[in-house]
Order: structure tokens, then sequence, then C-alpha cells
């Protein structure tokens, strides 16, 4: 079963910048053979249910062994049996009914 | 590793009654050997990482199966190193501090 | 426009035990005349939309008055235009279905 | 009080289809002077407090107009009050960490 998901790991009582404990669990998700999109508020993961899931399990592992007691994560998940999606494809679905490019860093408009 | 949980399961594509399939994902997570919390919102989970895990992957099956294309989830994942923590604990350790039972049925002050 | 949601408000930089935050904010969700439900995971709210947004707001400003520096909520936020419905009509509409009560404390079977 | 926030919202009982109702709350949230920036599981949005979250009941105004009979969203929301930061700050911190651009299209490695 495919996955689409999106994760955010929150580091509790390791102090207010979170950034070394995101960049380590960004590391592990890369080396996991996923399709990863970073984004502002967390990643984007595509891949088979259990490599996603085996991902996850490391970085909480790993952010643990970095010394953080305690760790916050929402996880998005997305399954569907119609139709075989990508993010790109879910992505350009709602960029050609608007006719323009969405992923453009921050537009206003 | 273990994990105190809160899973919203939504199918799409399914019309607008859900209560078939979130009665199926919660007969599948009671049959897991997990702690479980039904609420108005989702279900409470507390158990072993891999058993939690796997039982919301039996739920996306189980709701598939049930004719549901498309299925959309949230999970809340705590994990914590620090010390064991059961979801009774969570709860009251609030309540000490407010001096009241913050569980009876919709409370309103 | 009603709404039945689900707050988890996080204080990050305010060290590991997050109690005192998620008590000071319940009082102000149950001085807001809201529906109120505390679970192990968040709280279920339910009342009209700027009523629970106003709540959540006041959450946020409580918490940082506290001290805490920064703060991580997950929201999960359903609305309908079908028909009205309650939290307690959520809840039911699923005991019906598998003919037993759901929110007893931790039922494990 | 200013936000960083990730939305995610999800018509029920609209069918399997959602693009049309994630293009028109896309329009929404780019007509309110909001930064925000698409991505493959919800929009990450920054502005005022006020500011995001009227557009957040537009979108859920809007997608009923459209004839979704019932909505699921799920908000992220980021506040902090040690330093003022930026969606870009936040991905460039993360960044800086690991000595690369992390926000190319998918990246696998």
């Amino acid at each position: 079963m495919k996955v689409i998901a999106d994760l955010t790991l929150v580091p509790i009582g390791a102090g207010v910048s979170l950034s070394p404990y995101v960049a380590a669990c960004e590391k592990v998700l890369r080396s996991a053979g996923l399709k990863v999109q970073f984004h502002a508020n967390g990643t984007n993961l595509e891949g088979d249910w259990d490599a996603v899931f085996a991902a996850v399990k490391r970085c909480h592992e790993t952010v643990h062994g970095m010394g953080a007691p305690r760790i916050f994560t929402v996880l998005k998940i997305g399954t569907r049996t119609d139709r075989d999606q990508s993010m790109e494809e879910k992505i350009s679905s709602v960029e050609k009914r608007l006719g323009k490019d969405l992923t453009g860093r921050l537009g206003r408009e």
C-alpha cells in the first residue's frame, strides 16, 4: 500500500531551537529511499507504507538519541485504491484548475 | 518504544456518513491488544510502537476493503524516554492542577 | 457556523512538563462558554466558529504570557451544513453500530 | 500575534476528487493578503493571527457554498514571542545545518 504523508516532529524539553533535531530527522528520511519534500511546517513523504513508517520510527529513535526526552509528532496520511497518484500529480491537479504554478516560493496575489 | 497516539481516519469518496467506517476501524483497534479510548474527534491509543502502527495499517486496509477509495488520516504521536507515562496519568496530571475531574461528559463552567 | 474541534497545544522551550500550560489553557476554554471534553491527547470543543477560535487565540496568549517562548498547536476542525450534530451524537452514532459504550475509561477487548 | 500555519481542508460527501475545492480555497487564501505556499499535503500560511483565521473561515464557507456538506480540516499553528521568524527562515535554518537546498522538487538521496 502506497502512502503520501506529511510529518511534523516536535522535540519537547529540548530547548527552543528545533533545527538540529529537524535536520537529523531529515537525514533519516532522505536515506530511507522515500520521495521527500521539505516545507515550512513539515516534510512530505511518498513511498510504501512500511518504508514510510519505518523511517518515522527511526526519526523518533534518532531524536531521542540526541537527548530530546519527549517528542510530539503529527502525521497526515493519505492512501487511495482507485488509482495511483504521486505528490507531483496532487499539486498539478490543483495548478491546472488555477492556471498557475503554485509552488513558487511564497506567492501572494 | 511505547506510544500514546490519537487517530482520526476520514474516508473520502464514501458519502457523508462515516460511522460505518469508524466503527469498523474501532473494532480493529480494540482487537489489537491496545489501550483504546474513543472520543468525539478520534481514538486515543496506547501501546508498543509496532503494535499501534500495525493496527493503524489494518484500519486503512479494512476501510479500503469496505469500498472507500480514498482515506485521509491524522495521527498525533507522543513518545518519551524520561519516564513511563500512561494516558490516565496524562489526564490526572492536569486534573490535579485544576482540582477537578475533566473527563466527565462535556463539562461547561 | 458551528464547529466541532480538537485542540492540542504544545509549548516549546518551556521544559518537559507541559501540564501547567495545558491546565491554564483548559481554564480558558472552560470559561469561554464552549462545550469542552478533555482527553489524553487534546481537548474537544463544540461551539460557534468565532467563539471557538477566540478561545484558541486566548490559549496562545495565556501560554505565551506564562513564559513559553514558542507554541505548536494542532487543530482538527469539523463543520457540516447537511444537519446539526453534537459531539455526543458523533460518539453515539458509532456506539450504536458496535452495540457498546465506547467512552468507558480505556477499554481493551 | 503572527502565525505560521499549515492548512489541509478535506471536503466530505463531495466525491473522490477534491481538487475543485482545494483550488477554490487556494484562491481565497491568495486573495487574503497572506504569504501562501502550496504543497502536496496542504498550504502553508504566514500572517497576522486574525487574517489567517478569517481566511480559514472563508475557505470553509466557500467550500460549503460549492456543495460540500461536510468538511474536515487540520491546522498546524506556530507562534513565538522570542523572535520574529518567517517561513523562509524556518526552511533555511534546517538547510544550513544540512548544507543543501531542501525544497527542490522531491529530493531523494
